[in-house]
């Protein structure tokens, strides 16, 4: 029998940031969100019934993103498991996977444009671990959107502290070896990507009309 | 003025394979397609109007998947570019992006639980390269799927011959340091990708009844 844990695990960070944030009924693009809300901070981007994308707080780069599912599911394979059951929440918790599912995939074209048009960067790396062996930490699915700065161009996105050279060992999953975003810059860079995504979402409003 | 190019662009080895494998109507899962249709072979596992998977022909590990996009899209931020164009086939073109976006999101826990069934893994990662500089190699989106063993494990699902090591560099995503497919081994990991997939789909499917 599921305990309460299995619905409502909140000891995970990501979940956290979930019950922090709920959705704004009326617009994906939070207004200017309180990075207090939770400890460590989040600097919030993206907040749906399904999806959410915040500032990474180790970032590989300046500019390293996270895109999550709200609800909890640790690994890609949980998303929309089929299932054969006839009674409504298990019907209910297989839709809310599927949507889950599609949402990550309409919006990581998104954030991915808005942080080309922040930073500049035209390359960037896509990459979501699962299990330890892959070098998942945190046990709740996401999406890492890791630019790729050019040599020497990178200081120009923030104070160019971290070293892009450690794209080269996949050890970058672990938490040794980053450092801590700083709250000043996670800020103002947050600041510009929510203006940067909210064009993109009136962009699509406008070209529906 | 767009060339003839922009639309069927040929000379792209995973438009060759859109091309050559057009979407089956009553299944997303083809049959037994014949891997020949293309040179290099195809080992194809998932075709709808949307997206494909096959084997990738320079595997990191045995049962390295990816998951493209059937049209011809260079990077991420190419789908669904928000639009206030209002042509007909401007709007259409922005419409498709969108539902590529989607099903990518769609497919890709499904090819992954059809990976853990086939592979006995239940690590792994999902990359997405994007540009040059985050080593892209062919530009047509892809997601690589990369299987992670156990130690001493790997051998049960192929022969091994591809070092799991590999994976600490960046640079496994150059074409230098992989292995060709062996096609014997690919068409046989194949066939049972291809039928755990159906088996998800059918799961689906019935519990739609
Ligand atoms: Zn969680
Ligand atoms: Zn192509």
């Amino acid at each position: 029998m599921p305990s309460i844990d299995d619905y409502y695990p909140i000891s995970c960070p990501f979940c956290k940031i979930a019950e922090a944030y709920p959705p704004e009924p009326s617009t994906p693009i939070p207004a200017s969100p309180d990075p207090e809300k939770v400890d460590p901070q989040c600097h919030l981007l993206l907040s749906t019934p399904h999806v959410m994308a915040f500032l990474d707080i180790l970032p590989i780069a300046p500019g390293h993103i996270l895109v999550t599912t709200r609800q909890h599911y640790e690994k890609l394979s949980d998303l929309f498991p089929p299932t054969t059951a006839d009674d409504w929440a298990t019907r209910r918790t297989a839709a809310q996977a599927r949507d889950s599912a599609k949402a990550i995939g309409e919006w990581l074209p998104v954030v991915s444009r808005a942080l080309c048009k922040v930073t500049g960067i035209e390359d960037w790396n896509v990459v979501q671990n699962n299990g330890e062996r892959a070098a998942q930490v945190v046990p709740h699915i996401h999406f890492h959107l890791i630019p790729r700065y050019q040599e020497g161009r990178r200081e120009n996105a923030g104070k160019g502290k971290v070293d892009v050279g450690m794209l080269k060992s996949w050890r970058m999953f672990g938490r040794g070896a980053r450092e801590d975003l700083d709250e000043e810059e996670g800020a103002e860079m947050a600041g510009l990507l929510r203006e940067a995504m909210r064009e993109e979402v009136e962009g699509e409003k406008k070209a529906k009309l």
